[in-house]
């Protein structure tokens, strides 16, 4: 059997290493139109901070070892153009600009997704920056190394946005960060994103949001001509957001979800049951409210590749859906949500109310408390529980996974109110600051 | 109506102060037999620890508040010693050597745990001591200010004597370990608990397992005579466990549970519907297994506590269980547990298969990762997740609260490894280690 991938970061590589894993006769083929596969994309913020870090070290697999160890047909240089449905073929150019067109039984789009470009003048300047191929890290890491940069502008205020802003503030480079819409962080709760903005602009970060990009200007260095603002800066960098790599599959007739993400089920099949896809083209249906979701994550990425390989191997498997569980970095904060806010909620029908609550990270008997803010959402129809959020200088992180897997077993708030978490004053009060929220919360419902 | 409650530490205190709060013009009294009452039992190692806090900075509430701001009839130096079902009464005899009585239409029996003392000549010596009353915690505190203390041999490793360990070694005392049963930690899988005896190994603390105690002599210093060892030290500590204060409730005919653990319903009904016990005196349903366990723990006590008042204040609440989510700090390592162990999985009628995962804490991207143990226990016949540990040097605390709520839940394995969990680099890999080791379990399954 021909499985076909198109796509080789980390759905298309994750399908490719299981499939060949569990089938060893299978014919796996994946086209990658650069030459990197298998790097990680998260960590570049964090690797672009060390001067002293080699930026190839966040290449986690070669494409030599997927090729020698594994007997991948990894195909790289390979830019798939279009899928032919009657034919089941792919087409496209390789980087030498000859065609190809390769056959499939069963194909995969992997096609991840591409930031997003605001539709101003200028946006499209040489030097004006996304951070989504590892090129691009390469390009900012050895600008950064000339010491050419000394002044960043961000656009856009998402979370690889706020991880850039620390890790260009880390170098020593002044940043300062601008958008249109107002509110920094819209999806979190109003009292946590104020802690948040008053922590980035402690470090002398300016954040200027709700406020309109005119154009672009360039000739030595930048100027970010906005509303009433002109920003300088040797290096602009949008971190907007990103839309899904879905052209070529809407071009082949398949069906799209929100965002134009390529609709899946829950096992990877698009609306041709020969082609699957995952990673951060797709949709996923949301664990809480069942509905179809565009939320492109690494961990549903790596699972949606595992479950495509499963499936095209013979072994039926269903993914549940997301809850879209996240958490980043920005200097001291830890900022962590799980689940659907309140106007999320709204929208996919419940009828949401919420409690936030302020607690320490440790019991007062221990030094090295930090405050712990918890915001959580419950339906008051079903005493459901929706989602939380939470923002600490400490284990906010890894605390978020507590209502993350209540969401998952569907659980109400008066049953994940009776968790029985872990406790010692080193690591939190009696009563878990995420048990203190559900107990507000269940007065409320 | 009468709501009298035999006890006025964490169980006590929590079910005084919500029934009083719930209604107002019952009648709440207290017996608490020492003068302390409301104070962090857990955190007198950490106060110890450090000679610059004062020992009372534990007292979280004094008895004043509890009397003057929330109308609590709260009677110190009152030792309770029979309860009399049919007359409805309980007496005792007051710290000025007078009796007492007093009538109850609702009794609770929060009356704890005390320190176990080994049967060996000598464990009763002025100086042999346990950490189980602020008293203690006075006394000890006391002789680390004087310097006349500069070697500690403690008898025991549970999580008390391990923290004491940490404690006195972080004030610059010697300190030896000992107990008679070979095996650091016995519920921990071997691996893991290897780790940590290299830690405290490391900080030059001995560790004689397997070593029987014959008696300890006193005279200048105190020597521990073992067999075929003799450990001299200025103080003896003793940290082997606890047992229940059950003696009120088994002279009065009540029903006990392991390990004479006072019996209680999920509603903290002992066999006399007008008796409640709460705390760690009483017994609790698990979880998982559904069998009767003996697990004194910080939290439990404040839920049942609550759980009595709303029981005796007219809102029947049912607690569903505990799953014995645990967590200890020595030295740099978190120790942590949730659910059973291979052998208690056995015990309580499971076919447990487990695996033992090592993971990073976080990505290999960032900087400062560190090995995470994960284990793993599942149930062959029906899949379901029953228990995990965790050992690492950051993190391990918050990380076992995932699979605790997944074992409230009453989660399979295969629901759990597809929980949603939070990615970043600081924090983690892409696959969370709690998932990359329900992943290798399900191969058991």
């Amino acid at each position: 059997m021909n499985f076909l991938i198109i796509g080789g970061d980390a759905a298309g590589m994750s399908a490719a290493s299981r499939a060949k894993r569990r089938q060893s006769d299978m014919n796996v083929t994946v086209l990658e139109m650069t030459e990197d596969v298998s790097y990680s994309a998260c960590g570049m913020p964090y690797n672009i901070a060390d001067p002293k870090r080699d930026i190839e070290d966040l290449v986690i697999r070669k494409a030599e070892v997927f090729r020698e160890k594994q007997g991948l047909n990894l195909l790289t240089g390979h830019k798939a153009e279009a899928i032919d449905r009657s034919a089941k073929t792919v087409s496209g150019t390789k980087s030498d600009g000859t065609a190809f067109t390769l056959p499939y039984d069963k194909l995969l789009v992997a096609t991840g997704a591409s930031p997003i470009r605001p539709a101003i003048p200028g946006a499209d300047l040489p030097g004006v920056m996304t951070l989504n191929s590892l090129d691009e890290g390469r390009q900012i890491k050895s600008a950064l190394a000339d010491k050419a940069v000394k002044k960043v502008v961000l656009i856009g205020m998402g979370y690889i946005a706020l991880e850039m802003c620390e890790c260009l503030h880390e170098r020593g480079v002044a940043v300062e960060m601008v958008k249109p819409r107002s509110g920094l962080l819209p999806w979190l709760d109003r009292e946590m994103a104020d802690a948040v903005r008053a922590e980035i602009e402690s470090r002398g970060v300016a954040v200027h949001d709700g406020t309109e990009i005119e154009r672009i200007e360039a000739g030595g260095t930048f100027r970010v001509i906005c509303s009433g603002l002109t920003l300088e800066a040797d290096l602009v960098l949008i971190g907007i957001g990103v839309a899904p790599n879905s052209g070529i599959a809407e071009a082949a007739g398949l069906e799209l979800g929100p965002q134009n993400a390529i609709a899946v089920d829950r096992r990877m099949r698009t609306s041709d049951p020969d082609i699957f896809a995952a990673g951060d083209c797709a949709d996923a249906f949301h664990i809480v409210g069942g509905h179809r979701v565009f939320i492109p994550l690494a961990l549903r990425a790596n699972r949606a590749g595992w479950a495509v390989a499963d499936n095209v191997t013979g072994t039926p498997m269903e993914l549940p859906g997301v809850a879209g569980t996240a958490v980043f970095k920005i200097f001291d904060y830890q900022v962590a949500r799980t689940g659907l806010s309140v106007p999320e909620a709204e929208k996919a029908g419940f009828v949401p109310v919420s409690v936030t609550i302020k607690a320490v990270t440790r019991a007062h008997v221990y030094p090295g408390a930090e405050r712990i803010w918890v915001h959580m959402v419950g339906d008051k129809k079903t005493g459901k529980l929706l989602g939380a959020q939470m923002v600490a200088k400490e284990s906010a992180a890894h605390r978020i996974n507590a209502p993350a897997v209540a969401l998952q077993g569907g659980m109400t708030v008066a049953e994940f109110a009776q968790s029985d978490l872990a406790y010692a004053p080193p690591f939190g009060p009696v009563w878990d600051p995420a048990l203190t929220a559900a107990n507000q919360l269940m007065k409320k419902l």
